[in-house]
């Protein structure tokens, strides 16, 4: 027993690090139209558009280095035909140079770039903040001499002060008047590595990223400073008495995964799909079909899903909170953000990790080491069952298992920690899940005690002199449904009340009512009343006449509260409704706009969906946005337990029967 | 590495068994008021009311044998001072004698039972049916004359015939009238075991269980048969090709689990509660508390917490159909209905199981073996983390893992399987889920194809002749929560939006307003503003002063949808309201009324709540109703992949701080 587990326990890391080296270096086989661009390509776009800019390329900035979605009618084509001639492989970037944002189309062949298109946006808003222009707007700010002497004034270290940027979103400023503005804000990282809840609140800087000077340096007040006890949460620093604590639980493959990658495309149980990495969104899922058994065939699903953005407004409105109304992966960027995941604890022992690659501000590759994650995934739940007892003299009892395939990426923005899953079952379930954790966000106040606060304070107060302040998390999902081929409807299910003829003791009973949504702006839908949302394919109908469809089964769902007219509530317009239905339109992949940071909320799904387009028998997307409203508790203090929430979308009439139901027994 | 996992593999099956021996055959160490009864204290129980009818005793049916209850203050002053006398030990007894429902009282002691209080009930409805009286209905009307003649003329085969019982609710009829009869239906086995998607339409008898004669017999109408094709689940009759295989994952405890039971007493990680398991309700968790390591102290969160009651109304009010309106645990007992779990499949690998007892008819004790399990569950989940990059030159990672403790039973109420889990977590969450699986009840038609329907069918074709019924699935939990001590209130925590004064260019924000609910008619919630709920203690703060408690995050909440004035909706009023909050009151714990089969619906949640009790800083009972709508699709046929629901108790300035903060890494 001792011997085996010890066994075990020498053979793992080896076991683990062999497949790391399997999954993480096997070289793409050929290049699919999705795979993201390799470190080569990176530096092959970024050079090409460096040299077309000359002497200029010093103040020249990366924000965005990406493939370029291909034309899908092209991607179709050769989905149908893989061995005809691939889309031509081009690369998406977006450049900052002489304050202007230009956007660059990059053809990729043998290894050489050439310029496609070039254009010059005009509109509100600025791209994705880079790592890099953080880290100097910072650096600028800590070593500002009116800056230093406030540290000293307050009888703080400055070498103990470390800065974060913040943006400061859109407040009916005119474009002409709209720079590149963050603010930078300041922690104390003195005897704690938990900055977030030691604000050195009252001081800000202003920098102007396009010409990376300060503009504006203000010194408002001195706040207290809370303690730093208590703050910590590292394990290096904790002393009894622990939490105690439970026996390992070994989750292991004797046979490893069953997953096949090759290049970027998975093959696991009857899932075939496209994965890939984005520095803006993160993880992408391309191209997924399920093999159904009975028609012996591959069936779409999905042609691409992934996060389009995330809209956290806070709801302090005072001078030095107002403007908190971050959109995280417009400004931010999802993949960009994306941590190391931890083998053995980020994910389980039987994962697999994955490494990405971003473009860097200098337009050269960026490593990001164990990106994302995939495992198969047994919590001890069942696919189905049933104990059979109407039988007399015989027992009949069929349990199958519910193993999955679970891809998992996690972004910290600062302080928050996402933790974002994409889970695919065998019955042809995708869930998608977002769960939150790290540190929130603490604002400083004199009180100490509940009994002592007689004002608004915008939050709970969970420490003293701490608050939690109040704050939303909306979520879109971006999810271009292909149910079995590209057209397809959306239809509302209505469940409603009839009364019956009396013609039985019976008074009433629901019964449903189909609507197919013909135009855009009648898919926005918050539901108040019973409804089943499916996207069906009203071209193919299973051999009995139904629709062939997948349900949306939403997640939670947040009303938001700002007012219709509030700056933020135009520019986080993608919480308008939970669920919102648009042709597709190459181009259209930003719920929230593509230039959010200081954006007018001129390009949000509130706005695209105004010219009412025809969805019914179309190609159409489906964008669904979840929401937290996020009310702080002490229980939240120093660092978060893990809040989780999500949606599914699970076949309905897309199988002639459960597509599980030949599962072999274990 | 084969060999480890060979090695292993040869060792799971003893240690499994070890495991198994070790925790279903651990002696009482001594009673607790809510171990359930022993074999012999069922068996005292029964023999002491027995001996009290005389001769009567061969027409005596026991339908319920467990605990009394024990008197609260009694228990909770025993549970401070476990060294005093606990609370005289008594079971409860329903039996039916002479037409008459008798309740009883049973005092044991010293291996003796003595009776207490007998009271004849007066209301209306009846008590559990039990399992031996169903089968006899099914017996009496197999072998009825008429039947087998209908059965011939239909050309079946009588010996592939099945019965099952189905109650059939109250409509209108005075209590008079009302008599304790049911129907049998029947269902044709040759060539599937899936009798459900096979019944016999148009043939039905009706039996008095009092009497256990059958006093009617209807031949309405010769439906169509289903095929039995495509409707068998068993492995063992599936033919190629099957869906993709993935490879094993082993879940294994080198150390075993880190759960200790004493008696009925578990103690894992910083929980400790009273498991026990009952012929109505299935799980009981009694007297759960967490250990607060900041305090050094256990401190209570849930006194008593089970399922109350599933109300499962079908949709179709035609003659054959519409009484159809389950109570599944008043009705069938969704303890005596758990069916034995199978190692391996119904629970992971390092679960434990435990057998139950319950009261058969002749009042012995019924083994249930392996009526429920106990796991820890690891599903590659995280607890808390946070990488913090913030830090130049550092790198702070943290992460903890989820582990958590769960429960399971699964009660089998003829076509459906009801996965009900309770899981606790380190962080003081308690979820608590349903899953719902089986085989749907189907309905013959003569439709082969959905273009051939022109009429409402109350459901979804699901095959040829073979329609899914639309129905619900409404199932309440009664919750005795007693947040750090008994007195608790009821708070809505309204999330509003309100303007700003206009000093900063925001317009608006949403902040809390509490609002403590006094009376039970305004604690009756259906949530369609933001609004957080919590249990609170108000007469303990946390240190900086603000309410103990515990929010409810509600389950999947359904609108019920059949008119308020139809009988089942009045004897289902338990979903006329998603939450609802009552003083506690011993003798108040069915939220459809105790006896619920042709009851009246006069003892529901709807009435009791009608006396609009004081519940503010009382001691509370949270009843919280998750509700499915159920409109069937062919993927759920012949047997449908399991669909979860499920919602969490969850701490709320219960701690000072995050309770599971000092946790060691793993």
């Amino acid at each position: 027993m001792n011997f085996v587990s010890m066994a075990l326990s020498i053979l793992k890391i080896p076991i683990l690090f062999l497949f790391l080296f399997l999954f993480t270096f096997i070289p793409s086989i050929s290049s699919h139209p999705f795979d993201p661009l390799s470190p080569l390509e990176i530096q092959t776009v970024s050079s090409t558009i460096k040299s077309k800019f000359n002497n200029l390329a010093r103040s020249l900035t990366f924000h965005y280095v990406g493939i370029d979605e291909p034309n899908k009618p092209a991607v179709l084509s050769w989905l149908a035909n893989p061995r005809s001639r691939p889309p031509p492989r081009q690369a998406f970037a977006v450049v900052r140079a002489n304050k202007q944002t230009h956007e660059f189309v990059v053809k990729l062949a043998n290894g050489k770039g050439s310029i496609v298109s070039e254009y010059v946006y005009q509109g509100t808003g600025f791209p994705t903040l880079t790592l890099e222009e953080q880290s100097e707007a910072i650096e600028l700010s800590l070593k500002h001499p009116p800056f230093i002497k406030s540290i000293e004034k307050r009888g703080l270290n400055i070498s103990d002060v470390v800065g974060s940027v913040f943006t400061i979103g859109w407040f009916g400023q005119a474009q002409s008047e709209t720079k590149r503005i963050v603010k930078v804000l300041f922690f104390y990282k003195e005897s704690t590595v938990n900055v977030w809840l030691r604000p050195i609140e009252g001081v800000e800087t202003t920098v102007d990223l396009d010409d990376m000077v300060l503009t504006e340096f203000k010194d408002l007040q001195v706040s207290v400073m809370p303690k730093s006890e208590g703050t910590e949460y590292q394990a290096s620093t904790m002393r009894p008495p622990f939490v105690a604590e439970t026996n390992q639980i070994d989750v292991h493959q004797p046979l490893g995964p069953s997953f096949v990658v090759k290049g970027h495309i998975v093959s696991w149980a009857n899932w075939n799909f496209h994965l890939s990495f984005d520095m803006r969104v993160g993880i992408i899922i391309s191209a997924a079909s399920i093999y159904d058994i009975d028609q012996q065939k591959k069936r779409q699903v999905l042609y691409r899903g992934h996060i389009s953005e995330l809209f956290v407004p806070y709801q302090d409105p005072t001078v030095e909170w107002y403007y908190r109304t971050f959109m995280d992966a417009g400004e931010f960027g999802m993949g960009s953000s994306a941590v190391a995941l931890e083998p053995l604890h980020d994910c389980p022992p039987n994962a697999v990790f994955f490494d990405a690659f971003h473009g860097g501000q200098d337009g050269k590759p960026v490593k990001l080491e164990n990106a994302y994650c995939m495992f198969e995934k047994y919590a001890g739940d069942i696919a189905w069952r049933h104990t059979e007892s109407v039988i007399p003299g015989e027992l009949i009892r069929e349990v199958r298992r519910e193993v999955s395939l679970v891809i998992r990426t996690i972004t910290v923005i600062g302080n928050y920690d996402y933790i974002l899953d994409w889970e695919l079952k065998k019955c042809g379930t995708i869930k998608l899940s977002v769960s939150l954790t790290g540190i929130m966000e603490g604002k400083t106040t004199p009180y100490k005690h509940q009994s002592d606060v007689k004002e608004e304070i915008y939050g709970q107060l969970v420490a003293p002199n701490t608050i939690g302040v109040n704050h939303d998390h909306f979520i879109t999902y971006y999810l271009d449904l292909d149910i079995d081929g590209q057209e397809n409807s959306f239809l509302k299910t209505k469940l409603k009340s009839f009364k019956t003829d009396g013609s039985t003791p019976r008074k009433s009973y629901w019964s449903v009512v189909e609507e197919e949504i013909e135009k855009e702006l009648d898919a926005r839908l918050r539901p108040t009343q019973p409804v089943e949302l499916h996207i069906v394919n009203p071209n193919k109908k299973t051999a009995i006449g139904n629709k062939v469809g997948y349900r949306l089964i939403p997640g939670p769902m947040a009303v938001p509260l700002l007012s219709e007219d509030d700056y933020p509530q135009i520019r986080g317009a993608l919480c308008d409704y939970d669920i919102w239905v648009t042709p597709y339109n190459q181009s259209e992949k930003w719920a929230g706009g593509m230039y959010v940071d200081r954006g007018h909320g001129d390009e949000t799904l509130s706005i695209l969906t105004q010219r009412n387009r025809d969805i019914n028998n179309k190609d159409i997307v489906l964008w669904h946005t979840i929401g937290f409203h996020h009310h702080p508790s002490q229980d939240e203090f120093p660092i978060m337990p893990t809040l989780t929430g999500g949606f599914e979308l699970r076949p309905t009439n897309f199988f002639e029967r459960n597509p599980i139901l030949k599962m072999k027994a274990p």
